[in-house]
Formats: structure tokens, C-alpha cells, sequence
């Protein structure tokens, strides 16, 4: 069973995650949650990241607001895929964030997502495990298939309510 | 042997890419190139993300400027996961092609990288196939240490520049 | 009758935009009203640009917040005028749909209004159908008129209001 | 035969719109051009926008810098569509100019197109002026089979680089 | 007694305004307000800017949002000096009418102010009055001893609570 | 005759300013210039401000670049009207200066104009003393006129040029 | 016992500084608070910047939003170390006083925190007086010690909240 | 003799540095110099942190650009003060690098300075020791007069400038 840690930098992100992280288990990926501060707890961090391939995990998923380094940390230290998740938790609505994020340097990427992009991180990670997980491949046809049905549902309850303007 | 797809969306991208192109080569990794607009040639867009997965393709790169569209048409035609790089090719620096690329949709990912980061999306590339090839898991970590020992080079250079001061 | 698609990516755009339709309406051009998704039914984004013309319509309008590609979507495949509406959705305040809108590149324009602005929408779309319908140049023209009178009413109104501070 | 206005704010934008003018007239557009200034010489530009109509024009263009009005003062004037195209004339890259052109209040769009895009100005011109005009579609037809060729050349010279890389 | 032209494009801006538009009367300015749209009622505009010299107005104070082109026609038409307030009436919270008041082209300033400044129009108005009227520079030099003392109360408050934390 | 204080924090803004000095003695007004620096020479700047309307100074022009606080302290000091030109002299291209200069608090206005926007703050300056100087408005209607003609040489020039494309 | 000035622009940003100033107090620091407007007491802010030093003040902390000028009239009359808090008080969300307070010329710096970042001045102010009072670096250790604790308390909480979704 | 660590995350910034290492050493500070990355030679980085206080550093400053980790690295694992320097080494223009540096979580600063600031951080440092050292508080107090007397040359000569103009 594919395995991947989702660590965040405060627990005040975690009502912004649950989705995401419910959508991950839904694929039948096992997900480990740790709440870790690049900054409070480095050698938390550190050590996570450092063990993170002999733990077993194949994927890491860091979501962190402001000067947001976790996901940072997590690539300077493993090799594995590192997804990084903005949060629009400061006074610039995230923009800080999404910029410490995505602006890794040369040799040390982070794979950004969108601002509170818990849902991505979670399809993105799973689109990487079906690199080698082939049943994943198949479970994330049938979600595309199911995001067109639910769009289609909703094209035709828009259709029904601009009739009656 | 894993297999790539690099595409931009203009041939003016080639020479902030070679670099990375080359570096991808150089992890024993195969590499396709192609120049394909999201808006000027849409249905080869459309026909290379829909086939991509049976053509052998693993994970797929899409750089491309300004309204960066490119990387978002592949995601939504395949669930290979979608690396993509916005160019610093218009009057805002990167920033329009930045945001472009990164804010998609739930459920639709984007795995974005730093702006004209074409470097780290070609070593993101290699750590998202080391999940299921562990012989590229060892040469990111020897690529990790070689990193490591050209920056110590450097500081051994700067420390010799500033003693001259 | 002239005839506008007016598209949005999602269901919840759609109270932002009522206004822009029932003005449409208003005009008498027929509007016809659906949900698609650039990247969750690309198919049928695909589908609805290709056969836009043939079906009688002669002008796109495509509303989409955060990466919005929907009104880029269109413009690949129609010949026909897309304008398109940045929707603030997002958590930068439609700063990254409004960038994704306009910045296009060359030879491949989208018509783009400001942030929520499905009532220019409705309007730019009258003016580019009254180039070919005069009626409806004799209608913008009174619909000018009572704009005018409308800021007159609010400006008798206001001068009240400042008399009485 | 079509006739579209392109008045500029400034003759220094003159040469980042040439590409654009002579899109047109390969269109078959009959083109006027005028330096009007919507600070300098405001009568000129709300005489030319007031009489617009009468003298045959079809759709106006307009470039502006910096606090780039001019494409707002013939919207207010005329019924006619109205392109915009914000130069990047200032400091600021052309933001604040973006920003000035598209955001115009409920009532009075402008159809803003990307920063210094004037060939996007012209291609949406023609887009207009076919929904009037059957011959125009077919030309515009004809212009996005040339582009997907053009961008199938450089697909096939870039590959040709890449393999010698 | 001198007399000040304080316009705005919208009635809804009123509110943030009232407080600049008293104390500018509590200086002893005659002030004019009015409802004027440069995009709804250009004319009205232009008659307006046009005449102001001749009706008596020494200073316009013009207050807008967005695409905030009220103070710019206001400077077109007239000599005298005009005032701009952007106001925060948009997603993107003044930054646009901000850029779109201030960026005006050599030769045509306005002087612009904060967002949603309406007390330092009214200041700045009565400074630049005070260049003519000696009786307002005295009473502009109460103010700003009132202004301190207003702050001196403040910090002992402050002190007081501070004291009991 | 009129007086103008023109002050600017550093020696290389001067040739950022030179024509508009040279344009405010066209206009008959005495300047007199100096380089005072806020947070260099504090005292100076104080001293400056706090004297200038004894000196006869009736308008201060500041122009200061990054955190630009020099037309802030003027403002503080004097109830004079003090014009603040931000100076596009960092790496933020003057936004940081426009905001330092524009952002004033309620009671302190300065008077803001375009990035680098020298010539805007010499025409400010007469506007402001016109209101005082009856032969100011007079010259200032003369070269309002002159723009609007050097305005109309320049559209003969396009329109030849474009003729010739 | 160490001693801290710490000033605020507005007594209403006391509510976003008193967990700072408890923090503070809490490392036996003696803090001396007061309500200091750059603008509006400029000549009590000179005299305090001047007399800091001799009134044994070892650090000034100063708050101030907007055109954030506080922090930088303190640098400019006092060698002491002045720490700078951005305040979020304006339509932009506290970017125009992070760019007023962090964008100081050479010679004369701000130590600039985050966005209404009151806690960090006040750990950035022990961390400075720890240079000198040796038991302040111990306290600091203690502090970092018991930030680490509490987030790890929080990751035993989150992990048991997640385990239940 | 007082002793500070100035390190930055790629050779490529010393140019921009050299200035200000210099003028650390004219105070009579021990300076010494590393090139350390957080992302490419973490344990390095650590390692150095967290010895830094018993290798007889009293202040840190780090350099970094884009997503510039390296202050807070060093943050997180000492309690020495660190100051932070934004360099402008990305499309961004060193937004991205100042975001990064200044918006650090509760409880963690970093002394964030000018993009490019590194005189600025030189001066801080030399600040944050003369709380410990009284002879740097004197040596702070000449430069300050020095720095008055280079503005003050450069007035003279500007006022000669312009009177020729």
C-alpha cells in the first residue's frame, strides 16, 4: 500500500487540509499526518525528512503559511517528491506563501499547488504513485470521469435556474 | 528506460530550457521534445495529452509564458502528473505565466516549479520517477552530494575573495 | 435573433453573473447558459468552441476565476469574438484570473473585462452584435442615455444628503 | 470595405503597434490611425469618439500608457467596441495600465487585450467585424491554419536542436 | 470665500467621503458637491471641468474607483489643480484606481492622495488655498496643533492600559 | 514672483528632474533646489520644512525613492502643500516609493504624482500658485494648448508614417 | 534590568501589540510604551529618537502602518537598533508599510518583521539585548525550548483528530 | 573584538555584498564569510547555526534570493540574532526573496533589511553590538555625521548643477 506523509506547519491548517487528506485516503493511499514547524521544531523536521524514503513514504505533501519553508526543509533533506501547499494565513492572502514556495533554487524543487490547494496536493501525489502503482492510474480515470459527471449535473442546475430569471 | 515528454509553448523557450533538458538526459533519462501551443495548435495539444500515457510517457514537463495555459491542457487530458514551468517572457516578469500555471483547479493539478525553473523540473521529473525506479533514487542522492560539494567549493572561493578585501 | 453563449467554469459563479444575463436578455439577444470546465469537461469545451459558430452563435462569453483558461479555451478553437470575465474567486482577489484572461498571446485574443464584470460583458458582446444589427446600436445608445440619467438622479440625491450634513 | 480606428496616446508607441497595423490591412481592413491624447487633446479624442459611428468606423482601437484612459473615453462616447491595449510605457511595466484599461465600471466595457498585444488588438478587430462580415471568417479560418503551421515549423526545428544537444 | 468642487463617481462612495467633505467645511471652504461619471456622463464631466475656473472653484477634489479616470478628465479640461482620491471599491482594494489616478502623463498631474483619503483631500485642498487665503494657513497651523494633542491623549490612554496588562 | 522649494534625498535623482525644474523656471517661478535626506540629514530636512513658508516658500516639491519619506516629513512640518514625486530608483521599480509617498496618514496629505513624475510636479506647482497668481493660469492655458499642438504635430507624423507601411 | 522603548503610530494598533509586549515583559524586560505619530508629533518623536539612548533605552521598537514612517524618524535620530512592525491598517493589507518600513536607504537600516508581527520584535529585541545580558540567551533558549513542546503538543492533537475523520 | 557571521547562499551575491562587508570591518568588527546553502548544503547550514553562539558570534546576516530560506534556517536553530538581506537575484525582481526573509511565524524573526540592503545590514549589525560595546556607539555616532556631511557635499554640488541649467 503506497504511503505518503502530509505535514503542516500549524494546526490552525488543518480544517483547510481535511479535504484533501480524506481525498488521498479515498484512493486507498495510507497518509501519515505530523504537525511540524520549520522553524519551531527544525529538528523535527530535520530527522522526518532525513528518514522519510527508509520510512517508507513515496511521496511527502507540506503545507505552510507566511514565509512558508517546510516543504523547503523537506527537499533539502530527501530525494523523494516534495508537494508544496501555500496557506493563505497571513495578511497577503497567501501570496508570500505561494512565492517561498515555488521559488526553490536550482536543483532543489518543491512541486507547488495551488493556495490552499489541499484537494491538488492529494491528486497530484496519487498521479505520481500511479507512476508506479498501476490501479492508481485507474482509480484517477474514473475521478476525472466522476469531476466531468458532477460538472455536467451542475451545467444542467444552472441551465434549469437561468430559465426561470 | 523512463520516458519524459518536454514540450514549450514557443520555440523562443528553447535556449531557458537546454539546461534542463540536458540535465534530464543526463539521469539516463529519455527525453521527447516538442513545441506545442495550448492556443495555436490545440488539437496536437489535446491528441499528444490524450495518448501520452500509452505512448510510454511518465510524467510530462510543459513550459510555456503569459497566459501559460499549456500545462493545464495536459492535466486536464491525462492523469500523468504535469510538471510545469512559467516563462519570464512578458512585460509582468514571469508573474501572469506564475499564476497561470499554479492556481488551477481542485482536483486538477499543476505540479508548478519556480519561474524559467527548468532545472528543477527536470530533477522534480527524475524524483517523481525514482518512486518506481530506484536506480535514479541513488544518482538523485550522489546529485545531492554533488550539489553539496560545489557549493563548499564556492565557499572556499569567496572566503579566499574576502580575505583579499 | 442574435445569439450569445455566455459560459461560466462553475456553478458558483453564477450569482455573480445574473445581472450581465438578464441584461442580455434585456437587449433582446437570445442567451444560452452553460457550466464547462476547461479542465474538468475539456471535451466539452472542446466541442462547444468547435461547433460555436455553426450553431448560431456570434459571441463567446467565458466567465473563470484563479487559472481561468476557460475563455482561452474558446479562443483556440472559435474564430468568433470570446470575451472573457476574471472571476474573484480565489484567494488573490482574481489578480491571478484576471492575468490569465488577458495576457494571451499573440494571434489568439480574448476580449477581457475587469473582475466580476459580467454587466461590460453583456454590453461589450451587444456592441460587437450592434456591428452588424443596427437595432441594437439605437439600443445602446438609449441604454447610454439611462446610465445618464441614472448618475443624475444619484447626483440630485447626494447633493440633498451633503446639504443636510 | 471594414474600417477600424487605431489611435494611440503617444507617437512612441507607434513602433510596438506596426506588427499589429499591418495585420489588419493583410485583413483587408481599412485602417486610420491617429496620435489623440486623451489628456493632451481631449476634444480631439471625444469629437473623434462622438462621430465615430457616423464616419464609418466599425471597431476602435486604442493604446495607452500608464494611466492609460483613452480606451475609456471612447467608450463613454461612442456604442461602437472598444479595444484596449495597455502599453508598457511606465515604471511599472505596464500593470498600472492593464489596470486602467480593463477595469471600467458596469455599463461602459472596454475589451482589454494583453500588455503591448497589439496584434491580439487586431485579431480580435477582425473577429469582430466577421460577425458582419462572412469573407473575414474564412480569413480568420485561414490565419490559425497558417499559425498551427507555424508552430509545427518550429516544433520540427526545435526538435532538430534538441537531438544535437 | 473660497470654494472647492468635491465630485465623485458614484454614490456609493459617499459614505467613506462625508468626513473629509465636513471638515473641509469646518475650515470655512464653500464646498460643491456632485455625482459625476466620466464613463456614465462624459459630458456632464466635461461641461463641468470646462466651466470650473469660471464658476469660482480654485480646487477639484474627484474621488473614484477602479479604472479611476474621473480626476484624470477633470485634469484634461481645466488648469486648476485637481485632487484625486482612489477609492476601494474593487477586488483589488484601490491598488488599480490607485495606479489609474496617479500615473498620469507629463503635463497633466493630479495629485493624488491615499486610498479612500478623503480628509487629506480636504487638507490638501485647504493648503493649497492657503497659499491665496493667509486666515486658512493659520487655522491649518491650529489643526495640526490639534491633531498632536489628539495624539498626546491617545498616549496617555494607551500608557494607562499598558500599565495594566 | 512665486517660490519653489524642489528637494530630492540623493544627487542621482537630478537628472530624473532636470526637466521639470527647467519647466517650472519657464513658467517664471523661482526654484530653489536642494539635496536633504530624510534619515541622513534629518536635522536639515526639519529645519527646511519647519521655515520654509518664513522663507517664502509657497509650494514643496520632494522627490525620494524606496522607503520614501521625505515629502512625508515635509508634510509633518510645514502647512504648506507639499508634492511628493516618487523616484523609480529600486529594485521594486518605485512601487515601494509610490506607496511610502502616497499612504499618508488622515490630517498629513502629500500630494502624489507619477513615478519619476517631474514635469507632473512642476505643472502641480503652478496650478497650486495660480490660484494665487492670476498670470500663472494664464500661461498654464497657453501651454495646455501648446501640448494639445505638439499633440496634433505628432499625429501628422504617424499618419504619414503609417501610410508608408 | 534591559529597557525597550516600544511606540506605536496609532493607539489603535495597541490590540495587535499587546501579546508582544506581555512577551516582552515576560523575559524581565522593561518596556516603556507610547502612542508617537511620525506625522502628527513629529517633534515628540524627533525628541524621544534623540534622547532613546541617554534614557537608557537599549532597543526602540516602533509600530506604524501604512506610509510607515515611525520606524524610520527613529533611525534616522539614534543609533540604537529600532526594530520596525509593519502594520496592517490600510486598503492594502499592510504591503505599503512593509515596503515604507523595510526599504531604508544605506547608512541607515530598520530591522524590519513580518506584518503586524509583534511577537517577533519582541523576541528579535531579547535576542539583541542578549548580545549583552547573558541570562536573556538562556531564557531565549528555555523560550525556543517550550515553542518546540507546544507544537508538538499540537501534533499529538491533530494526528488523533485526523485518525477519526 | 566583536565577531559577526555573514554568510549568503550563492557566490553569485558576494559582488552585491562586498560593500558591506567592508564596511563591517571598518567598525572594527571581525567579519567572516561563508557560502551556505539551506537547500544544498542544509547540514552545513545547521550545523553552523546551531554552534554559531559558541564559535563566538554575536550577530548573524544572510544573503539569499528567490525563496530565501537561509535567515530562517539560521533562525530556527540559534537564538543569536540573524538579520536577514532579500537579494535580487530572480524575475521577480527580489519580492519573492523579501517576502520570503520578513514573514517569519511567531516566535522565530528574523531582522529582515532592504532588498540588496547589505550596507544597511552591515550598519544594523554594528547597531546590535554597540548595545554591548560602547566604543561602536561612539564610531555609530561619527559615521551618522559622516553620512550628514556626504549629503550635504552633494547639495552644494547639485546646487551648482542647477544654476547652470
Amino acid at each position: 500500500m503506497p504511503k505518503v506523509a502530509w505535514i503542516m506547519g500549524s494546526d490552525s491548517d488543518l480544517p483547510a487540509l481535511t479535504k484533501g487528506i480524506k481525498l488521498l485516503k479515498d484512493f486507498g493511499v495510507e497518509v501519515e499526518v505530523a504537525v511540524i514547524s520549520a522553524h519551531r521544531t527544525p529538528d523535527v523536521a530535520v530527522a522526518f525528512a532525513t528518514s522519510a524514503r527508509d520510512e517508507g513514504f513515496e511521496v511527502i505533501i507540506a503545507a505552510a503559511g507566511k514565509a512558508a519553508h517546510l516543504a523547503g526543509v523537506m527537499a533539502a533533506y530527501t530525494t523523494l517528491p516534495v508537494i508544496g501547499i501555500p496557506m493563505k494565513s497571513s495578511a497577503l492572502e497567501g501570496l508570500d506563501a505561494l512565492l517561498s514556495t515555488i521559488q526553490m533554487p536550482p536543483g532543489v524543487p518543491v512541486a507547488a499547488v495551488a493556495i490552499d490547494g489541499a484537494e491538488n496536493a492529494a491528486i497530484l501525489a496519487v498521479q505520481i504513485l500511479a507512476v508506479k502503482y498501476d490501479e492508481l492510474a485507474d482509480k484517477l480515470k474514473e475521478y476525472k470521469g466522476n469531476m466531468a459527471k458532477g460538472v455536467m449535473a451542475k451545467d444542467a442546475k444552472v441551465k434549469q435556474e437561468v430559465s426561470n430569471l
